[in-house]
């Protein structure tokens, strides 16, 4: 029986600010990619979605961001793979410490936005982040799609989760087709669903080629910007759960794995 | 033989910034407040501080402040107790994660500035920052002057330290001589180190009226902001060793403690 | 004929983050409150919210707040009167370049949220603002409620303008009750446009103990942060102007008292 | 008898922290580059720095940057062009308020660190900052080295002012030689004053081939971040007035070049 995690970003608010619904979310997901200050997230936030997250059960996940709160972390800055490690560092202490306050821990680590692409494809900003990972604490499962970040990680020993995006074309390699393509992200709520129960319960998904991928998704990326985006992401879960699978959180995802291989 | 700490405000610098001279001051105290970005301090800062400590063995301190880079911590914030506690939630999880990837852990706590002079008097942001401690710690040493904090702490079993302050004078009630008032800051050297001394040694210290209080002093707080303090500094060191004490980290000084009494 | 302005807070997003409809306010409203970088805004949206302005002839206001994005300028700062000063030319400048570069000007200036509110009662915020103000541009208007800024405006020889607020219950004296007393707010929207409707035309607002007291006001406060409101912002302009009430930016206001008086 | 402007970079200060000895090269340059608080500066130090330039007759100039503090303004950020020109416009206000607070005005924009690097060649961001200029104020001298962005200001019918840099060795192409290349930087003091001396008495300048080279340099960077610095910047400066050079704020040395030609 296929078990997957449900994943969605979390705490993105700022002050007076908010974005996303997670209170809906967080009845939907097993576990959260919490924002810790740099690109969004505040000490408030942190610590009420930290809450929420150990009351209902969901695995908490570091959401580190280049520090770039007015570009919400989506533009790159050119820093030195010290920098970016010492950013994962403090941004990963600050969300631990709130785990700790509530009597939980963090689960895992999930570079975001423009970071998140970045260490995928740069060797040394990818070393950076599983090497700040692996020395604050080396139980962290490494969220990340195939690349860099992948590789560096498991030569840390790092437990490594794979995303599966089920809303994007995939290219024959395993990639995503870039959004500047057409046919990039797909719309359909039907067939985001139908290739999601495929990835978990087959291990394949349909490439934009049309040919057959085998792909590993230890997690699904869920959004929730929007009320159409909450819908489909519980439509995800129930659809999921129709089909036998157990949602449950990445740590038990991946001992799950292991006790099948 | 008594056993002392020797404690100053490190990493107080800020990206390109730097204030004191912290490279001198590693090799005459036996603990450092670490600033943890919010009036001061940055990852890269943070990082390089930390690493230093262990290597010489310094003490690890989190010195957490209201969030105001511009006012060097030293501006009051209207502050809710429930943000106070989030700030330093956060900092002193970034600072813990520095010392963990540097193989070190965090010994003290010891807010910064405005926030450290409010939670002497503040009883809610006193058990604020107690409660941030207690629950990301418990085997945090508070550091503090008499005070609400000092309760706070000892209330929720936490280790207090007494900071002594030899270049202030002190009224009969213990607390210091108000700034505004003439005669608050002793400026002599040899005046200040022999008040160390007399502090460390028989635990008293003559007041601004002439009279002797008994006086606790777990750490001496020492400068270097500029060339004088950190001779003077040095000449403290110096001056306590001669007479017979034992400088050591906090954690040390409490063990000798309680090994006595 | 009377004529009044009707004003509301603009470009409070940040970002990737927004708050209020402002697309729908820009039709309702003579005059924006453009936050300029300190509580709220950042040159982008500072830059579109201007453009926006001058394209429909809404008049232009500078929003200068605490430096604080975190608290949304909610939270008392214990800053100098040089500091507020300071903080105050620095936004009002930033505002009037981009005011500059789309063709336009900077009409007035209405302090933020607690600097808001502390400058009718500190007579130093006030003197520091009205300073800035009259050296920076002295053809600018400050937008205030009795008080002290006013009474500072005045000595400087700035224009001052009165803000009506409609849905705030008003005291004998002409202060407002405060929002922790019972009936500070009022939510009845038919009652907020009668109030409007009255004191722009007859100059007088029934106070929450029963009696006439008669009220300036140049200009009627809106809010914009939920679809009621924006309806209801809609509904008094609506009905301003089915009273014979003439609507106009705050220029004209001043402009049009002066030529009656 | 030529006349030249000297400049440096003053106001890099922020908060407590400062850098540089503003007050002694305030006694030597005749025009200053001003933070703007994106790289460093804030708006008590800007306050100061323009109230002492006016008081002495400085040319007051902006230095916007990209938006990062902790960086310096020395790391390239990924920004679109209208972002560029937003936080051009922004800082530029906000000098242009302290000067118009002082009684004095903007003279000149020099774009700092890596900005002012990467709009020497991407027409982009050259383009967005002459923009900027000319319609906030379109008397402002724009300082360049040759590139992109003397091009974009002149194209808009900007005056533009050419930076001689005399401790930079040259390439013949006008360009300078790479700080990764050896020779690069001139150390000897005696070197750069002799070649500051011919730079602005001949208008020619040795390259690191040894050829002689045309060069404009209606303006000398100065520096002040040690010691040895002013003592260089005042010796520059004597021995200029020796060689019987003028020195003069850059509005005056354009308007004598132009009288000449």
């Amino acid at each position: 029986m296929p078990t997957v995690d449900l994943v969605a970003d979390l705490g993105e608010g700022f002050g007076a600010y908010s974005i996303g619904d997670d209170k809906a979310l967080l009845d939907i997901v097993s576990s959260a990619n919490i924002a810790c200050g740099f690109h969004a997230g505040d000490p408030d936030i942190m610590d009420a979605t930290v809450a929420e997250c150990v009351r209902k059960g969901v695995g908490i996940g570091a959401h580190p961001s280049f520090p770039d709160l007015r570009g919400f972390g989506r533009r790159a800055m050119d820093l030195t793979a010290d920098e970016v490690r010492n950013d994962v560092v403090y941004q990963l202490g600050a969300l631990t410490a709130f785990a700790a306050y509530h009597g939980g821990s963090v689960s895992h680590l999930a570079p975001h936005g423009r970071l998140g692409n970045l260490v995928a494809t740069r060797a040394d900003y990818a070393q950076a982040v599983a090497d700040a990972a692996v020395r604050v604490d080396p139980n962290l499962i490494v969220l990340a799609q195939d690349g860099e970040l992948a590789t560096a990680a498991a030569d840390r020993g790092l437990q490594v989760a794979i995303v599966g995006i089920a809303d994007r074309a995939y290219q024959e390699d395993g990639t995503l087709v870039p959004r500047s393509q057409p046919g990039a992200v797909i719309h359909d709520p039907s067939a985001i669903v139908e290739r999601t129960v495929r990835m978990v319960c087959e291990g394949l998904i349909t490439t934009a080629s049309g040919t057959d991928l085998a792909i590993q998704a230890d997690t699904i990326l869920l959004h929730g910007d929007n009320p159409g985006a909450v819908e489909l992401a519980r439509l995800i879960r129930s659809e999921l759960i129709a089909a036998g699978v157990t949602v449950a959180p990445l740590a038990q995802v991946l001992a799950a794995k292991q006790k099948v291989s």
